[in-house]
């Protein structure tokens, strides 16, 4: 028993760890597969090459699946917590990975089987993971967290916008014109508000006109509110990286008062990070 | 007497204040049926939708009015000065937000109902309450209001772009290629300054393509402006919370030299944020 | 004598001051009939609106010309130094605000009357005199000048980018797609960076769009720069009011080592602000 | 030789350097023939000018292409480490300039012709050696360099969204609405997300357009994190000027711990700046 235990914690160093060269091997070559698995399905979407590449494409997915497969069994084998593992973020998210392709057997339905082959695609939110391995990702993590609740009332107050001037253009503009329906409407305020302007649907009257060019300088002037949120927090927690705010709070222990460049709690020594927590 | 005033506090606690459970059980609920009123008018106006539903929809329209009539009167009895609360910016707005179904029983005319219909929609301003419990919408309240005369500058400037570009357009492009006067050579300069780019009013000569490159740089360059500013405002109400800059006057005795976090003049003890004087 | 020196001056104290009761009311009304001016232009410029008012508005331009020629007749009497107040920024713009006007009596043929009545929308200038009242605005004036250096290097770089991602897309889509010349390519390049998208010339291959995403990519991302520059200049302005950082310099006597608060250089007493000289 | 050996360190000062009368005069010159040799390219490409001036344009491009050639020789005679200079970033660049004149004389097929008339344009790269002399451009380039991490990591987010939303609508929209294939709908994604918004592909579904709103929302909205990273690194790179925060290091000994300000390394004197390395 001795040996496999060994086995176990040096199969846990490789592919949980990236500290060593095997282990950081094991996560570049994890990356690189996980993007060619990806760009396998995505070519697969394209009619001309699915028709004449069609067998080399399902064979490389099932190829990738099985070796994903694989991986997932060997991470619960040699986690020391499977179930803490299989119930994380990164458990569930490889989990997702891997089944669309065993569940596109038992519906072999031709219809279905597009839907599904689609969901595949999903895996690509292994690819999350390659954030873990750049440090500065945390930094970032932590400023957006530190000012979700501005960016909630932000993006509550656009949306207030949206709904009202949308409801507008609708009594002004009317149905003759395409806006057919209030959430006809509001999907056109917020084409208009984003500043993307696609141009399908297009204010025609000039009472119109004034209050879209109203909605088109507020869109263009409010982009300032979230973007100087984020710029003051990310430069306080730049310069303030010693300085305690009480901000953070250890999600094990639950107590606050760890320093901004703290990575692990002072009081319980769990890992402070965001991203970090599929490491066991 | 002495119950009935026990009453009318206990109810005043529960729909003006937050910090009891009865209280914010209350104001959840009102938030819910907010947005559900809100929704059932968006739904209404899909015809596809109103064909089928239009008695559901017609019928729980006036269920949240007779609910929301309930809750404004409620709020004028319970409050110690109703008039201020009648008069204050929330209490029109819950006014408003009734009025518009009572309105089209007096006047059925199909065609007006439609208008009125649309109007009804402005009672999405009551879901703007929400923003009152939520601590930090203060600051970035205090933060725009602080930068409010660099932002008229800067909206004045951006302004004064477009007509000259817009009046430039009409004279180098013409009627022919669409630029039929100058309030729609404006309307153009708007969309393509906001970076909107709708694409129906196209420049086609080399000089108004150049003049065009031109209007698009400068928008895409002068975006930063306001950005900077209030950037710049917000990192400076996060960082000297407790520095005093003479900005903050008390509108009820006019006085000073209040903290940044101050939520109370410490001369007359008047509130001194800005969105919370409906609490009256 | 000496009664009409004091007329001159309390007519000076009227023009060009705004600290008086008759100052302030002489601004106020003089920036309500340059916009009306403006708005009587651009009104004229509709068919619909010129056909039946056409008379009307003809009149009022010569109105405003007319008073504005007045004003501007005083302000060279009443000044000090006429000659410096002619030469200064806001006498050329108020000369070229009367000009075409006067112009467009003797060239009086109907094609060249078009083109001289657009350019009668160059009095929009004046309006740019209402940025002095605004005291904010040389804040906003002084981050821009101090920052003018990185942003001419940040165009630069868009430049570049724009040129060469053109060329490429003219050599990659060709003729057959649209972009028929390399100018027109890069037309096509700064609609797409800029982020405004018109849509009228569309990558059509698989490498161009492939291109295509990656200058909008580089668009959405580069535009941080110039934000970052003036976030922290606009910071940097307001924080540090009282530090001397050596770069403002008196343009009378060539001084550094002023104060950024400092209205005034400290060796000649010369105005240091940027837009108030035309007050001679 | 003594003589020699002077003349080339008089050229040299005037070639590479820009601190003497001559030696700035020759770089003013330089960037003059390189704008223009670019136009001319650029004016060749389009039809109607090419038919009449072509064998101007064409002698034109030959005379630019002469000099530049001339300029190379003299800059690997006079350099003190010639196959330093061909190697570093300019030497490059300069050779790249002047090569595809030459090769167009031996692949005088038509349709390869366009191909390398338009690979020319790399010459406007020779233009970036401008930003070596607006010395705000290395404070640029140090806060782009510092933040490089946390833009990739934001990148690399944008990239994963744009992929799991461009399948999305390929699932959601399907090939009768335009979205043909996951390429083309990622394509799509990037269209929406950065704000351009061509409207040549378009959803047509109440799902489709509800998750296009939320890409619109989402791109509007994310961009505040770029803009954040780079306005609190310049404000750092400013305001901090002379701590050292231990992040640069000198690309020759590999030594960290330099001030901010500092140019050349402080313990073996290389030069510290990123575009500096042409001047060998």
């Amino acid at each position: 028993m001795e040996t496999m235990t060994t086995w176990r914690e040096r199969l846990w160093i490789i592919i949980f760890g990236s500290d060593t060269v095997a282990g950081k091997t094991f996560d570049v070559l994890l990356i690189l597969s996980i993007v060619i698995s990806v760009l396998v399905v995505m070519l697969d979407s394209v009619k001309e090459i699915s028709e004449v590449h069609g067998s080399l494409l399902y064979g490389l997915e099932w190829f990738f699946t099985l070796l994903f497969s694989a991986e997932y069994v060997l991470r619960l084998l040699t986690s020391n917590r499977p179930s803490r593992y299989a119930t994380s973020f990164f458990g569930i998210i490889d989990l997702l990975a891997i089944l669309p392709t065993y569940v596109s057997i038992f519906f072999p339905g031709s219809q279905v089987l597009i839907v599904i082959r689609i969901l595949r695609v999903l895996r690509v939110f292994r690819i999350l993971k390659f954030a873990q391995y750049i440090r500065e990702s945390s930094l970032l993590m932590r400023a957006l967290y530190a000012s979700r609740r501005k960016i909630i009332v932000f993006l509550f107050a656009v949306l207030t916008i949206i709904v009202i001037m949308g409801s507008l253009m609708y009594l002004i503009e009317g149905e003759e014109h395409g806006f057919t329906s209030i959430p006809r409407s509001v999907y056109w305020a917020i084409v208009t508000l984003t500043t993307v302007g696609y141009g399908d649907i297009l204010p025609q009257t000039t009472l119109g006109q004034a209050l879209a060019a109203l909605i088109m300088i507020t869109g263009y002037a409010i982009i300032a509110v979230p973007t100087g949120i984020i710029s003051a927090e990310i430069a306080h927690q730049t310069v303030d990286g010693k300085k305690d705010d009480g901000r953070r709070e250890c999600r094990e222990c639950g107590e606050a008062g760890h320093d901004n460049d703290a990575r692990f709690c002072k009081f319980c020594s769990h890992d402070l990070d965001f991203f970090e927590d599929d490491a066991y």
